[in-house]
C-alpha cells in the first residue's frame, strides 16, 4: 500500500482508510470512550489537552475496523472505515460525500431560480396535508431550503394561526414588534407595511443582527384590489451581478452598510454587506432593505461607486424575469428565507387603500428548519418528496 | 469657498456643508416628505426610482439650512448642516462622528481586556438597583457592549427568574431547549454541561446560525466544592494571535468549520470560521466549542495547519493571564457576549459531583440589548456611568 501514499503526506500511515489524514486529525477525531462522550456524542478532548506531537506509531486492521496507535502516549483508537470515508474525505474530494457536512446556507447548496424556473409562481404546499404527512411537510420545508420559500394554502383563518405553523418549523423569534405582529393599512402608519403604498422587493429587518433568518406570513382576509405579493431570488440576483458587474458585486460585499429602525420603545442598527459572503466567497446572506438603509459613509468616489452598483443589483432584483407573484389568499401562509429571498408587495388598487387585507406575520430561523428536515430524514432515508410546483389546489406534495 | 473643494470630485457643488457628497448621495438622502415618511422616518423613493443621471443644478443658504435643487427633474432637498456633518462624512474622517454610526459589533468598538484589566473578575451590578436606576441599568448593559459580561448580584433565587432578566434587555431566544434550561449534574447527562467534569472554555450553540448572541446563567444555589466559573475575551485572544502568528490568524478566519449537535428531537450545523471577520477584516464574531466541532475537511497539509493555529488560539484562550474567574453564589446572573466571551468552568471537587449546583439559563441577542442603551441614552445624554469592576456587594456603577 506504501506505494499509493503521496511522499509530500509525513504523516500518512500507509493505510487506504487513513490516506490524507494527518495524526492530530485522527487523534482529535478518536471515537473512544475518553476521548468522546457516548451518550451525548461530544468530544471530551481539547486541543491543549492532546500532545503537540502527536503521530502515528502503528496501524493495523482489527476486523472491518481500523485501529491506530499514537506516539508519544501510547493512546489507541478505533476507526470505522466508513466513518473515516464519510467524514476524512475533504469537502469536494472525489469519494467524499458532497455537501451534507456542512450547513448548507450558501449558494452551493441552493437552487437558484428565475421565475420561469418555478412556473411563476412560488411552490405550494397544503397545510391539513402537511399536519398529516411528514413526507410533505419535509417537502414544504425542503423547498424553503432550496428554492428559498413556499406557500402553504389553507391554514385556519384564525388569529395567531401563523404561531402554529412557526412552531412546526423551529421556534418563534420575539421581536419588538412582538410575537406576532399585524400587517395591515392603519390611520397613521408606524411602517410602510401598513399603508396601501407599494412596497418594493426587500429583506425584512436587516436593523437586527442576528436578522431573523426565516419570515411566516398568514393571510386571513385577501385585498380587494391588488397587493399582489412578489418574491425573487436575491442569491440568483447577486450571481447574475457578479457575472455582468464584478466590480460591482466585489463593492456590496465588501462595504459594511447599516440599516436602521427607530420607534418610542426601540432603536435597532446593524451593519453588515448587502451581499454577505462566507469566507471562502459564496454568497450567503443578503441585506436589501431600501427604506431603512442609512446614509452610507464612504469618500466621495467609493460612494459614487457604491450607489451605481446598489442600482444594478436592485436593477436585477426588481425585473419581471426575476420576480414571481402570488395573489395571497385567505388561508395562504407564505414562508420565506429571509437571508435570501427579497420580497415585495404591489400598491392595492381599491378604494379603502388594501385596508380589506388582514396578514398576521412573525419570525423564525433557518437552522430549526434545517434541524426539522434532518430529523425526519431520518425516519425516510432517501430523497423527500418535491413540492408541487402547479399552484393547484390539494395537488402538493408526492 | 470654491477654492477649498477638491478638484478630483467633479460632483461637488462648492458649499462646504456639502463637500464630498456626490449628488446621488444627497438625493438618496432627500429628506423631504415625498422621499421620507415624516411619521416613521422611513426612506419612501428606491434606487432605481431616482433619475440614473442626477446632478446638482442649484445650491443656496436658506437660513440655518441649505437648499439643493437636482437635475435632470428640478428636485429640491433642504438640508441641516448639523444633520450632514452627522451622516455625510467618512467614517473615521476628522470632523465625522467617531463611531456610532455602525452597529458597534467589531473589535473597534470594544474594550479588549486581560484579567488585570477587570481586577481578576467580571464587571458586577446589582439587580435591584439595576430594575430602579436606568442609569445603573444602563451601566450594567453597556458593560456587556464594551467588555463583553456583566454580574448581577442578588436576582432572586426563584424558578425562571433569568426570563425576567433577559426580558429586561430585549427578548428570549426560544431553542430545543426550552426558553429556559437548567444546567446541574445528572445521572444520564444528554450534555457536557450536566456533569462534574471541568467545562473548556467555549461559545455555546456554535452549531446554531443564528447563533444566540448574548447568554444568560443564572445561580439558584453555588456548588459546594470547585465549579468556579471562567471567562475570557475572545477578541482579545484572536487579535493576540493575530500580531503574534498572522498566519494562523489568516486560516482560522478563512477556514469555514461545522459545528454539529443531535439528539432524538434535533440535528443542527452550522459553519463557519473560528474568528469571524467584517468585511473590512475586523474581528466581530468568535465561534469556538472543542464538543461540537465536527471533522474538520482539508487536504493534509491544510488541515495540519489548521490544527496548529486552533491549538495556537486555545492556548491564548486559556491563559491564567486571560482569565477572569468568579466563584457564582445564590443570586448571581451571568450575562455574555456569546458571540465574544468564552465561558468555561472549573470541575466539581465535592463528593456528589457538584450536584448541588443549580443554575438556569436562556438566551436574548445583542441588536435588542443595545437599542435598550440606546433608548435609555436618549433620556440620559452624555456618558452612561461605570460599571463598579471592585466585585464589592454593594458599591456597584455611580
Amino acid at each position: 500500500m506504501g506505494a499509493n501514499v503521496p511522499a509530500e503526506d509525513p504523516d500518512d500511515t500507509g493505510h487506504p482508510a487513513l490516506r490524507g489524514l494527518p495524526a492530530v486529525w485522527l487523534r482529535a477525531n478518536c471515537p473512544c470512550g475518553s476521548c468522546r462522550d457516548p451518550r451525548s456524542g461530544q468530544r471530551l478532548v481539547t486541543i491543549t489537552g492532546l500532545p503537540a506531537d502527536v503521530t502515528v506509531t502503528g496501524v493495523r486492521a482489527s476486523g472491518a475496523a481500523v485501529e491506530v496507535v499514537f506516539g508519544p502516549d501510547g493512546h489507541r483508537a478505533v476507526f470505522d472505515p466508513r466513518w473515516l470515508a464519510r467524514y476524512g474525505g475533504q469537502a469536494g474530494e472525489a469519494g467524499a460525500t458532497p455537501g451534507g457536512q456542512d450547513d448548507g446556507r450558501t449558494e452551493d447548496a441552493k437552487r437558484l431560480w428565475a421565475a420561469a424556473d418555478l412556473g411563476g409562481e412560488p411552490p405550494r404546499g397544503w397545510w391539513p396535508r402537511y399536519l398529516a404527512d411528514p413526507v410533505h411537510r419535509s417537502s414544504c420545508l425542503s423547498a424553503v431550503l432550496a428554492q428559498g420559500l413556499v406557500v402553504l394554502r389553507d391554514v385556519p383563518c384564525e388569529p395567531g394561526a401563523v404561531l402554529a405553523v412557526a412552531r412546526s418549523l423551529g421556534y418563534v423569534r420575539e421581536t419588538n414588534y412582538g410575537r406576532l405582529f399585524e400587517v395591515r393599512s392603519e390611520p397613521v402608519p408606524a411602517n410602510l407595511a401598513f399603508t396601501r403604498l407599494p412596497i418594493a422587493p426587500h429583506t425584512d429587518n436587516p436593523y437586527r443582527d442576528p436578522v431573523p433568518t426565516v419570515q411566516l406570513l398568514h393571510c386571513l382576509r385577501g385585498a380587494a384590489g391588488g397587493g399582489e405579493s412578489t418574491f425573487a431570488d436575491g442569491f440568483r440576483a447577486a450571481a447574475a451581478l457578479r457575472s455582468q458587474d464584478p466590480a460591482a458585486f466585489v463593492c456590496l460585499s465588501s462595504t459594511p452598510v447599516t440599516f436602521t429602525y427607530a420607534d418610542e420603545a426601540t432603536e435597532l442598527r446593524a451593519t453588515g454587506p448587502m451581499i454577505g459572503l462566507d469566507p471562502r466567497g459564496r454568497i450567503r446572506q443578503i441585506r436589501f432593505n431600501e427604506r431603512s438603509l442609512a446614509p452610507v459613509r464612504l469618500p466621495a468616489a467609493q460612494a459614487r461607486a457604491f450607489y451605481a452598483a446598489y442600482r444594478a443589483f436592485a436593477e436585477l432584483i426588481s425585473t419581471r424575469e426575476a420576480t414571481v407573484t402570488a395573489m395571497l389568499s385567505s388561508g395562504d401562509c407564505v414562508i420565506v428565507d429571509n437571508t435570501r429571498i427579497l420580497h415585495g408587495r404591489a400598491g392595492f388598487t381599491d378604494s379603502r387603500g388594501g385596508g380589506r387585507r388582514h396578514l398576521q406575520g412573525c419570525y423564525a430561523d433557518l437552522d430549526g428548519l434545517a434541524s426539522a428536515v434532518a430529523v425526519m430524514a431520518r425516519g425516510h432515508p432517501g430523497q423527500p418528496g418535491q413540492v408541487d410546483h402547479t399552484g393547484e389546489a390539494g395537488g402538493a406534495g408526492s
